[in-house]
């Protein structure tokens, strides 16, 4: 679309303010050029989503939905959520040719109150992992809520970074969860930490679908 | 998949340590059912994804494919990117009945380098947002990058504000984009702030299809 609106939004046109903001674009798109031509290595990425707010694992989720669009192999892990179908699972599962998606874990671990059956199914959640990160078909793995799982020491990470590490050279591996330990910031390409500013949660408002889960 | 494996990354068994899991989950399960049973409110929200980390638009992306999995309808402008298709772009045009998908803007500011296109992409732009905040059809509605044409005043926060407050109540809101300004923050239900910790960007690697667009 490209109706010609009101533009009552629109501020009132400043020629010098143009020129000035001219002059700056054409500086910056030169910088930005440059750093653009210097970034030749094309590898892929260990990416670290941590944090305590939101967006860690939505993020990841845009990813795949980002590289479903340029023709690329997914393959997910979910190592904690699972005890309600969340949307990311319904509607990339829609996908089979084209998302390898697995929801291990069985509910967060406030729900299961079972150490020891949380770290069975973590280890079993790991084995599907290390599937994914063998198949050289896969362009990007979701790991999703791992880092709960080296939380509560369900899994060591330099296990999972000995498989990480082994994995072929152009696949892009994300992992997602609070509290990412030392280890794994250390040996990613980027991390990104969301912080929390505000939560509607905390003012009383429900976890809503489609927002939440 | 519930392959059994070796378990090598799995830790001994430790009872004690196991209780004092169980009984720390138990309190946990009771804070966090209170915390829910006391969230009832359910309305639309304002969700606002700001920052210089990775994972603004992404995260949005996420949520976009968390609505469509529960079978809601969503709306996309992407204010300022476009002179590639990204994926995101590529793959939710799937869907063109779930998806009302609209990339304005023609590239980024440094590209086009023209103040006064700029405002009057912006204003289109936010003609076609407006006609999706007024339908009760979206459940969501995604604002990617509106930020930007605030930072460079091709919009005015207050009369977004305004429109984004009109909307209809069950509807929410996502708007993506750096240097949110203090009076959409003041206006959301949620804000994350992604930080950057590191950025692969940052030691020469090239940005890369399906992780940064």
């Amino acid at each position: 679309m490209s109706d010609t609106p009101e533009t009552p939004t629109s501020l009132p046109v400043d020629d010098a303010r143009n020129e000035r903001h001219r002059e700056r674009m054409v500086r910056k798109k030169a910088v930005m050029d440059e750093r653009i031509a210097n970034a030749q290595n094309e590898r892929g990425l260990l990416l670290v989503h941590t944090g305590i707010g939101k967006g860690k694992s939505s993020s990841a989720f845009g990813m795949v939905a980002r590289a479903l669009g340029h023709g690329l192999k997914v393959g997910v892990v979910q190592f904690i959520k699972g005890r309600v179908s969340t949307g990311e699972q319904m509607f990339f599962q829609r996908f089979p040719e084209e998302v390898r998606y697995h929801v291990m874990g069985q509910g967060f671990t406030w729900e299961t109150q079972d150490r020891q059956r949380d770290i069975e199914n973590a280890a079993s959640a790991w084995a599907v992992a290390k599937a994914l990160l063998s198949d050289p078909e896969i362009a990007l793995v979701v790991l999703d809520e791992l880092n709960i799982a080296f939380k509560h020491g369900y899994l060591k990470v330099e296990d999972v970074l000995a498989d990480i590490e082994a994995r072929p050279v152009s696949q892009h591996v994300v992992v997602t969860g609070r509290g990412a330990p030392q280890a794994l910031i250390d040996a990613a390409d980027t991390v990104s930490e969301m912080g929390l500013v505000k939560h509607a949660f905390q003012s009383g408002i429900r976890a809503q679908k489609g927002i939440e889960f």
